[in-house]
């Protein structure tokens, strides 16, 4: 037997499982204080689900990447690529829904693809949606909810805004064809990351021709200022892009505007999306993947009905790794606060730790038997703050020793002390 | 397209899936108090991990209702039936932990075998384990973390505790055989569900003979008194099972010990368990299936080690839908507190509900320009306890109406009083 994990795939210690039960902690409870309302489906989903060709659009890759499985009844199944697609399932199987649903949904999501750098074949994602609302209300919640992230988690951060409109109408003036939108799309996509030189080597590359290259150079060339796009542009769907863009812009106050920028090369990969799309980044961080990003998809989950129908919807997308990543310096090996350790007194100890407890004191206590030193360094090596010593000199005078484990200062202290103290400090 | 979930998978829609965060929360609670710290392991393990014949034992069962599927570089994987499996791979390739290793997972685990009622293909488990503990506080410690837990859900519940020794041992003197031990186990196991006779007729036919069955009726009939019991047992594997037990009882205050009460038929079904077993219970209610159970397992975990060595642990597993089920009646929509009616006045609405938000009040707006007995419907369909209408009128005043949906009272409040009351309400 080979004892590891599946290639790609990753155990969390609880140093680093402490830290990403925090992030999931502080994004639910902004969630839930937008009126978001959590929802569950499974990590596997049926194969002809996950592969309808409106769902991952152009992407055949996630489809190529998605790991297959049968149940014994031959069933053909799939485990999920995202939560987007379970989501528009969902929206599809239940109908009578109230409308608007915003829900969140946060769970493991699957890609069978080459593994790289911080690329792993299991991972988590963070989704929120807003199903039912057309009205740009949508876009800027979402927004707010990232800003409203941002510092609670004292991130230096910014949002990057888009609209796809804006872009489909500016590259078909451009001259680029309908079959080849996609594929432009996915290099404009690329100009952060691999330079202006290479993204029109790219198109080159593709077949795009040299004059509609230079025409998406010159916007690609505007420094991201609306003003100089607004005024070259003819095109109605780039104009309603950019009516969007604006009326979004137009709601957020002067302090809030520095950090939602707009970025005409930020398109993002999947093909469903309609309008607005956004991702958020860390400033002055060596961190330089998104931490979020998502946008508005309004033809999706209509897709799935019976009944073709429109449903306009809009999401975000945290991720966990990158979000891990960036706080990681802040990562605690235990939430462990006070390390109990009994010489020959078990059964008063077992008291005491009670005690602790129901005072709603995380505790723990030696089981084991073990010397005092043993003890000192187990505690010690989990970054425990404090132990209590507890001797049958101790019991005698219903004090105990707390020792601070940083300091190394020794106070003998009787339970009601000792419970003032951990719970204050 | 078959819109559905997987056979035997469900959807949790928000009301279930907000119940099922309250339990996780409640249990994760008291595993931080009593010291443990969580673990993340993949939902995918390599399908040699999961087949080990020490892991699941005896119970193949197991292992044929395993989902299997491969990566593109052809490897054999599975979805993991259990936590325990991948608690023990994680120790044997971390041999620096320190131990004792205290931890809790929280996760889906999966089996594809025959739906029958309340059988499901994907179902959640949440595992406290204590490694690297031989001594009988590891046994109180989870036990007391079920009566805990019992109590902070106000469960009317107890646990039926049992030491595997001592059926082993009067199992031998009763003259079963080794190849024998674990069919007869599993027999007496069932004795709750089909009653006296019916696990006579299955042991006889497993082909125990007649006076084996009649020794073991003998200690099935005796009323599970432990006293009973410790008269007449000779062998020395039922005696040290017995005195475990009997210093465990021990441990117990009188009131608590109301709740851990002896259970002679119980034994639990898989085949790495070494020492006490034990399962949860609900007093007065239709729910009769066990909702936690767990025991000692000192071997299986070492056999994962190259160089073998006994590893003590012991764990205990809450059922999340038997739990969800007994209290499906305090099921919510929606954690949201109230919801803001906008009457052409989104703007100044978007001001009042960031500051209420900022005062952690979870709060909704229309998005959608409804007019207002639409919105009234859409907060009384969700259950949301107030809306806050506001209209240019209030903008002027600024006082809003806040109105009760339980009663139908309103009252024009001003933002200080509205907070004041939405915190306290």
């Amino acid at each position: 037997m080979t004892l590891q994990t599946p290639k790609g795939m990753r155990d969390f210690n609880p140093e680093e499982k402490i830290l990403r039960n925090e992030i999931v902690k502080t994004l639910t409870e902004i969630f839930e204080l937008y009126g978001y309302v959590p929802l569950e489906t499974p990590i596997v989903e049926r194969y002809d689900v996950l592969s309808a060709k409106f769902a991952a659009g152009e992407q055949s890759d996630v489809l190529k990447e998605t790991f297959k499985l049968k149940d014994q009844g031959n069933r053909d199944l799939g485990l999920r690529f995202d939560l987007t697609v379970p989501l528009a399932r969902y929206i599809a199987m239940n109908q009578g829904l109230k409308m608007p649903f915003k829900r969140f949904q946060i769970g493991e999501v699957f890609r069978d693809g080459p593994i790289k750098l911080g690329r792993y074949r299991e991972f988590w994602q963070f989704d929120v949606d807003a199903v039912g609302v057309k009205s740009v209300l949508a876009e800027y919640e979402l927004i707010k909810i990232a800003l409203d992230f941002f510092k609670e988690m004292n991130f230096d951060a910014y949002i990057q805004v888009n609209n796809r409109k804006l872009v489909e109408g500016i590259l078909i003036d451009s001259g680029v064809k309908e079959d080849q939108m996609q594929s432009v799309m996915i290099s404009i996509d690329k100009l952060e990351r691999i330079g202006l030189k290479e993204v029109l080597i790219e198109m080159e590359k593709n077949n795009i021709d040299g004059k509609t290259i230079n025409n998406i150079k010159r916007f690609l060339s505007m420094d991201d200022k609306l003003e100089k796009i607004e005024k070259i542009i003819k095109n109605d769907i780039a104009k309603q892009g950019l009516k969007e863009l604006k009326e979004l812009f137009g709601l957020f106050g002067k302090k809030e505007r520095k950090d939602v920028q707009f970025r005409f090369s930020l398109v993002r990969g999947f093909g469903y999306y309609t309008g607005t799309v956004f991702e958020g980044f860390l400033r002055k961080n060596e961190i330089k993947s998104s931490i979020c990003g998502g946008g508005r998809y309004d033809n999706m989950i209509g897709n799935y009905m019976e009944e073709k129908k429109e449903i306009p919807a809009i999401g975000i997308s945290f991720g966990l790794d990158t979000i891990a990543d960036a706080i990681k310096t802040k990562a605690k090996k235990t939430n462990v606060k006070v390390y109990l350790i009994p010489i020959k007194t078990e059964d008063k100890t077992l008291k005491i730790i009670e005690e602790l407890r129901k005072s709603k004191i995380n505790s723990d206590m030696d089981m084991n038997q073990r010397n005092l030193s043993k003890n000192l360094d187990y505690a010690n090596k989990l970054d425990i703050p404090y132990v209590l010593i507890i001797g049958n000199k101790e019991i005698k005078v219903k004090k105990y020793t707390l020792r601070d484990m940083k300091t190394g200062k020794e106070q003998m202290l009787d339970i009601k002390q000792i419970i003032k103290k951990l719970c204050s400090s």
